[in-house]
């Protein structure tokens, strides 16, 4: 999984494109937190730096990629409206980043997708739009809109502004936390991955990049063997932000410039997300507690390492929960 | 209950006592983050400065107060353990401080105490002493346990040792903060209120401060109203920290230092504990919810202003949640 010969220095995005990100979302996305727990050092063995991105503005990353791709559109292009297709945060982050320009957004999602983030999307201002719980369905609904509405559509992940702006977050972690061993991220569509391992291979040489997946849906991990894109099979996983498969844009990054995938079941994903809950004291959502089980699960490999963690959101659907 | 002519000045506790604990525990304590929100903001009208002490060691304030005390301790005295009864955070947070020293650690309970809390006082090192609910067979079980351990008692509040390292948390709060117009804190025993009382009035005498009771145990409004100490009414409250009449030491306080209290029914509670977990994205325990409850209450009288709010504590017993 190391770079390849082939395609070594051949991705179109550079440093400089997210530098240029970080710039253009800074008056708009939060420069969030780093938090450390002395607890959870203790059980990892590693010295770990929790990028809090579930304090971002829509409680996700999703904010910054889709700020920095509607800050680049043109005056007509924002008149027409933007839309989407989204488990639930970036719809919820297009909306919101569209509504600073006071431009129109529309959000396919699955019907499976959860209720606190379809209600996100609706609070502020944006209009749902169902679909069935396949990619097939998401892509067909969304083609049906745009011919309708002849509005922009601003991919969740597979767009170069949009992985430009994901990046900033890892640039963001390394100047808070100083030299880094290796940065992991939690790997879906690969926005937040591939963006982390363009900002971190390049302005950090030494760091290694790592993503982190549910074995359920583990389409990066497979592709990664097979050179190719594999799709995500049929699998449930918790991490409801994780089961799309890696992008078009994304894989040729990831296979260039991640250093590995590391899977991990869902009692695994379900005990970091208790462990970080508990003995940090907020809330991230499944698909954010990825990157800690990868680590519990190679603890030896990470041991005495610093080790940068983007927590990558906090859209835990609190109806759940026993309000009595 | 403005502060009244015959006690003024006379509280034998000031600014230099919160100081010097403050120097006292910075070895030990967190200098915990203040936090802000937007959203809350728009709620209640106001600029709200979150005092986030659920991220502090063993998850709540009272860490500062046991620490302050241990450390105040001679070598004989805690060679010989210290003991205490408390709901939960106290005994958590004393027996964490004693192990700084090395000390045994006794903890009194009540039966209907947190399952959470019970297992932090255990997993520091501590032994749990069961009682019955009410005050009385708290302190009744102490003093047995005192005469066959000859033990040295810290109290959960009513102790100026313990009250000075709980003004801590107010001082922060303003240095970090800049200039407030109020700072809210509940009150249970008083030793939070009481120590940001001392600490504010003296450092910022153009901060008021109030305490905010849940109506079930709203024995501070009573006492205040009566000029005297009436004990807890046997009400019920989801803010289990809040249970406790307030003390001899830290009524005087209050009484002459304090604005008002606001109380709040169990329901305001809830919604203001919902409102942080959802928009904060952090867990905070119910009794630090009351605060925030009592702003949404009495929305008019804050509009505008700019207030601290102490969220106490983050001990939620997350066995209560759903993890499958």
């Amino acid at each position: 999984m190391g770079r390849s010969v082939e395609t070594a220095g051949e991705t179109p995005l550079s440093l400089d494109d997210i530098r240029r990100a970080a710039e253009r979302i800074a008056p708009y996305a939060k420069r969030t937190p780093v938090l450390r727990s002395s607890s959870i050092d203790e059980i990892t063995g590693a010295s770990l730096f929790f990028k809090c991105e579930n304090f971002q503005t829509v409680g996700a990353f999703k904010f910054r990629g889709a700020v920095n791709t509607v800050m680049s559109l043109s005056a007509d292009e924002i008149s027409r409206g933007v839309a989407t297709h989204s488990s639930g945060n970036h719809g919820a982050a297009l909306t919101r980043a569209a509504a600073l320009r006071n431009g129109r957004a529309w959000v396919v999602m699955p019907e499976n997708s959860s209720a606190a983030k379809r209600a996100a999307v609706r609070q502020y201002g944006g209009e749902v739009i169902s679909c069935g719980t396949d990619q097939r369905s998401r892509e067909e609904t969304l083609a049906r809109l745009v011919a309708e509405k002849n509005c922009v559509v601003i991919p969740p992940f597979d767009d170069y502004r949009v992985i430009a702006g994901q990046g900033t977050a890892a640039l963001e972690l390394l100047d808070q936390a100083g030299p880094l061993d290796a940065v992991v991220a939690p790997v879906g569509g690969g926005g937040l991955l591939s963006g982390s391992a363009v900002a971190v291979s390049e302005s950090a040489p030494e760091t290694r990049v790592f993503g982190a997946e549910p074995s359920a849906v583990d389409d990066a991990f497979r592709s990664l063997e097979a050179g190719r894109i594999l799709p995500v099979a049929n699998g449930e996983t918790i991490a409801d932000g994780l089961r799309t498969t890696v992008g078009a844009l994304t894989f040729p990054i990831i296979r260039e410039r991640v250093a590995g995938i590391v899977c991990v079941e869902e009692t695994e994903i379900v005990a970091a997300m208790r462990l970080i809950w508990e003995r940090m004291k907020i809330l991230i959502e499944p698909s954010a507690a990825v990157p800690l089980a990868a680590l519990i699960r190679r603890r030896e490999a990470f041991r005495g390492l610093r080790v940068g963690v983007i927590l990558s959101g906090g859209n835990v659907d609190l109806e759940a929960l026993p309000w009595t």
